[in-house]
């Protein structure tokens, strides 16, 4: 088991605003902590006065020790996994690693993660924009080299009867999404129950900060599933592997190139899951049909459009 | 007006399929390139075989002179369009610049901007990862910079009924969406017609590619519209800026930093566009309400859903 340094957060009031989990999950988006939205005025199609709920999107800026590594866009209500789970996404940090500290600014927009191991990625963040294999460069290059060496469990299985129950849940879960739009949604989840919903506008934030929570909070990705509301693209797939979870479900369509490295990883990739439909293209072999699909009844219209509106993160 | 040196792109296949644009169209898209889609199979809800189109998804590493700047992962179809248009957004070349050459090396993914001016963007480069005042980085920053310098034409004005006709126009266009889906869409228009219709499956490819073909086929922003399926993120508002567009449309939602965005440049921000639908949030006085909501008719609902897919860029 994962073992490192007690956390000591500075919690910024976006922190300190977190509610108890709706029942079920451990951790539930929060469509009315206040720091998260903005009311703004504007207008209508006739030019009547309207005011709407946004969501907010804020900078932040991540050092790994006294390193500066990147600004990412975020709506910023987990700093500290979001963090984490970025530099565990780009091999920055790895399952070994003792964190003696995460110190979060709230003026500066800054967060600072600091291990028990000296750190130097001056030479990965010089090559990430300047020798590029592919992708996003180097740093996914590196991605890349521990991507192929993981093996996922090919024992782990999938029962569709899993993806109605699921899906039905995390519909009718109270979520920025529905309080404001524009965002993007990311469901650890085990079996039939949703476990850890974030949600963010920034792409893939809301998978860092899923990883993130798994390492601060010592979660195995044994026997869980990953739902997103996002495509499944390179980056997607890649980042589901780099947490080793083998079942990765998106109410969104595929790439080419996502359903190739899924395959390479024997990743089972289900995606344009919608009411009773879904596409299963890589790991068919963990899929296990326990339910006829012409009993699952269509997803009421306002649940459609919820649905398709998450498409492509 | 802008005056270059004859470019000299190197096609690839992709380019050298580029059919007739549809009816009206300067540019449309091409969801018959064979180049652009793959045929995968998979199983369905119910363990049936089946097999469906998805969108590719390609590394395109561009230099700038003999300068590696960064690796895109896009659809490939305007690599010449989307290196220039990249550079364009990103403050790395200005519309004074000459080109003397674009070369692009389908084996390599790979595509060379040449220009007659000497660039060297080292320290851009560099600070990019290592010093970022905001969002992306100094890139970012940079672009802040002549973000507060741009002067949006404050006498462009757009009618509500424009709106309507522009919609209908561009959902009915055959397209990679339809197709293959999982895929970006934006579209240059003046007044009630469509002229530029870019897809991508890159995060802002598809505006990047539209602000380059605007530079190699000389196209004024003066009059001009932009209508995208993605979200109203501060990204989307400082390239509508850059490229000196002053109104923005979009299907789908607002960030509330967008906003701030749009107000401070005073860039007319329409969203939430469906149907007989929109909210304003920013530039109202450029807004002529010449139309009767209530005599626009619904989207029909598959046309909703397609709409709704494309959420979230």
């Amino acid at each position: 088991m994962i073992r490192r340094a007690a956390i000591s957060v500075i919690a910024r009031p976006a922190l300190s605003f977190h509610s108890r989990p709706m029942a079920g999950y451990t951790l539930s988006p929060e469509p009315r902590n206040p720091l998260l939205t903005e009311n703004v005025r504007g207008v209508d199609q006739n030019g009547e006065p309207l005011e709407i709920s946004v969501t907010v999107e804020r900078p932040l800026t991540l050092f790994l020790n006294d390193q500066e590594i990147v600004t990412m866009m975020t709506i910023g209500d987990y700093p500290d996994c979001l963090a984490v789970g970025f530099l565990l996404n780009q091999n920055m940090l790895s399952q070994d690693d003792k964190l003696t500290g995460i110190d979060y600014d709230e003026e500066l927009d800054v967060v600072v993660v600091r291990t028990e191991r000296a750190t130097d990625y001056e030479q990965k963040l010089k090559k990430k924009t300047r020798t590029s294999g592919c992708a996003v460069g180097t740093v996914f290059g590196d991605v890349m080299e521990r991507f192929d060496e993981i093996k996922l469990n090919p024992k782990a299985r999938f029962h569709t009867s899993w993806l109605y129950t699921l899906a039905k849940k995390i519909n009718n879960t109270p979520s920025l999404y529905l309080e404001a739009g524009a965002i993007h949604g990311c469901v650890l989840c085990e079996r039939t129950r949703p476990l850890i919903y974030m949600e963010d506008v920034g792409r893939h934030n809301a998978v860092d900060k899923i990883a993130g929570y798994m390492f601060l909070h010592n979660i195995s990705p044994i026997g869980k599933l990953f739902y997103t509301t996002g495509r499944l693209t390179s980056e997607m797939v890649i980042k589901a592997v780099q947490m080793e979870i083998p079942i990765l479900i998106s109410r969104s369509g595929f790439t080419a190139w996502g359903v190739e490295l899924a395959r390479k990883a024997n990743l089972t990739l289900i995606g344009r899951a919608r009411g009773k439909r879904f596409v299963a293209l890589a790991g068919l072999d963990r899929i296990v049909f326990d339910s006829d699909p012409d009993s699952v009844k269509d997803e009421p219209r306002h649940l459609q459009r919820k649905a398709a509106q998450s498409e492509d993160a």
